[in-house]
């Protein structure tokens, strides 16, 4: 354990309304803690160390640390970037120079791997360093971890979302029955999961959801959207960017392979291949919303849960660094669901480096590519105060004369 | 001025935060006035009152109408529906059926048309009938009103969404330094406009706006990005959906041209193709966000102020009818701004009916296209309370050893 130096915190991948939140755990552990000197934050992730860019977080005002537990997005700036083997030398370089002692690395998988990494480095080097991993990812799809800080936010943005535009898509079935939702997640379902958060009844949307786990032949997308159809007169989707079909491509695999103005490929998403195939082969008009970069920015539907346990893990990323226990990863521990209570622990970080978490198979009905209520049991707590009820007018029709 | 009769109210066009607010505001106020007998809503706009698809609103809960002011979208339904010569006989049939004497219709420009057609109808078939329109739109685009109600609440979600993903643009600013944000308003800039609300100083999102009111060419377009990109390293645009080039033709005109897998033209708007062409000429990353339907239905960001004045609008409007003015529109006029005052008034439906208020010449500056120091003044007391604040880190960079 060293006994006492220089602490660097970086934030990395794509940011969430929480991370800050994180950042601010760090600073607020780390100035009452006696064996963390300077407190330096790098900007734009690995590359503010490599680039000897660093900020001094003692000078911050508490106002403004207040403040970022309420600012969306990455305060210090972040970064997608793979340590090459010069980078090694470099960041090693870094340390000396600024005597740093503690690393603590935010992020998702691939930031893990960086924070595995440098914990390694500093041992085969022989340099006494703490590298440490604080969770964030609003795919949710860390492994080791019961969730991951941003999750909840952003899981909350969509179960909202999902619910507005289902009631915009209710008011407007006669002449725009079909909606498409979608939802960030390339490989993980859990984000386009927490679309059923919000629903109350079986006329509420979403009427059908599709993540990657499930694949989803275009013939059977079909006949489920004509059923609900059939059954409410009106189709609100959720729908994961990275949904797939039984061969295992993604379902905007088509408009992906035509070329734009540019002659590049389209990077039109599954959302937009669906819809157009739904007005070709039902004649239905079908919009589609994208929020893209709100669902992990919209810090007005973010969850009071979220941004505690996200500021938690900061707190007890530096209480695990000055205790020595490099190479670990802060985890999120469930106490219990109702009341819904928390605790955070520790996972090695060799074992969240890199690896995906999909949403397991008991969270998807295997039969009918519906998300179960385990699922719901899982997440809801995570997503902090219930949504605000929405009405429906009861439809007592005036007798005809 | 009819003596005693039945009341029919109807919602029409494209849904709002705000429109269930105009509804309850017509039932209480309807509630309250001798002279109304029945309160029907009609489903679905025009086309419940042909089909006779009324509903009873004298029984609905107390506590339903109070929900009904923070549940968004039509709970009537709504429609888009031009009134044909056959509507007209079948209308002038159902309201002597009913014995229905006041007609509320609540939408935009084209439903004001159709209060205005029916109010023309009454008259010349001499059945004694008071139409009255009352205002609604996200476009802001209504003439004789000074805003229109579901314009603050809309605008208010632009003025935060820009500035959540301004945020989350300005923390990925190495790896993806350009964002551009679609916004509704196939013709009018005022949902555009409204992206500078939350503004604060030069470095905040959106650094370019971009209006149908304001043609640019794509040569301008690419110059003033890069502009903007030298300045600060990031670009965060709003963008009209109807924004044109030069000549009048939608910067989406290219990847509109293109057509999809069915052998349909494509629908990508003017944010695609832009996203395209800054990637292509610039080199740079440019992510889009399309929050479509969102920006009418989200009502955790709605405008108390809007909420307000579209109750006040819906009482309004039966006080009108009571009273016998048939053939006008309820009005917002607005008595002061700071601190805001509204009142409302009345303006006759031929003027509003099928008219389009563009953003006036002194919204926008004329040379820049940066839109006005004195839009600023007219929108921002209607997006309600302030934004709550953000907070940015104190760049204090510790001294290289």
């Amino acid at each position: 354990m060293p006994s006492k130096g220089n602490l660097i915190v970086a934030q990395s991948g794509g940011p969430t309304v929480a991370i800050n939140s994180s950042l601010v755990g760090v600073v607020q552990e780390a100035l009452e803690q006696d064996a963390v000197g300077g407190i330096y934050g790098a900007r734009n992730g690995i590359r503010g160390v490599l680039e000897e860019e660093l900020i001094d977080l003692r000078r911050v005002p508490g106002e403004t640390l207040d403040g970022l537990r309420r600012t969306p997005a990455a305060a210090l700036g972040t970064v997608r970037h793979k340590l090459s083997d010069d980078d090694y030398d470099r960041l090693l370089e870094v340390f000396r120079a600024y005597d740093v002692r503690y690393f603590l690395y935010n992020g998702g998988n691939d930031s893990m791997d960086t924070a595995h990494r440098v914990h390694q480095m500093a041992l085969e080097a022989n340099y006494e360093l703490v590298s440490i991993g604080v969770p964030k990812t609003v795919d949710n799809d860390l492994v080791g971890t019961d969730h991951c800080p941003g999750y909840g936010s952003a899981a909350r943005f969509v179960a909202t979302a999902i619910r507005d535009t289902g009631y915009d898509t209710e008011s407007m079935a006669p002449s725009s029955p079909v909606k498409i939702m979608e939802v960030m997640g390339r490989n993980a379902g859990w984000l386009t999961a927490a679309s059923v958060l919000g629903r109350e009844g079986p006329e509420d949307a979403p009427h059908l959801v599709y993540v990657p786990e499930c694949p989803v032949s275009r013939e059977t997308l079909l006949s489920e959207v004509e059923a609900v159809y059939r059954r409410l007169g009106r189709v609100v989707i959720a729908m994961s960017e990275g949904v797939r079909d039984q061969e295992g491509e993604s379902l905007g695999t088509a408009l992906q392979q035509e070329v734009d103005v540019f002659g590049h490929k389209m990077k039109g998403g599954a959302s937009d291949e669906v819809a157009q195939l739904i007005t070709a082969e039902m004649g239905l008009k079908a919009r589609v919303d994208k929020p893209n970069y709100l669902q992990r920015s919209s810090m007005g539907v973010a969850s009071r849960i979220d941004l505690e346990e996200a500021y938690q893990a900061g707190r007890a990323a530096v209480r695990a660094a000055v205790a020595g226990e490099s190479g670990h990863m802060i985890s999120l521990v469930r106490l219990s669901s109702t009341p819904y209570e928390f605790t955070t622990g520790m996972t090695p970080l060799s074992e969240a480096a890199n690896m995906e978490r999909p949403l397991p198979a008991e969270y998807i009905d295997q039969e009918t590519g519906e998300i179960t209520s385990k699922f719901v049991a899982y997440a809801k707590p995570l997503i902090g105060d219930p949504l605000p009820p929405y009405f429906r007018l009861p439809l007592h029709y005036v007798e005809r004369p």
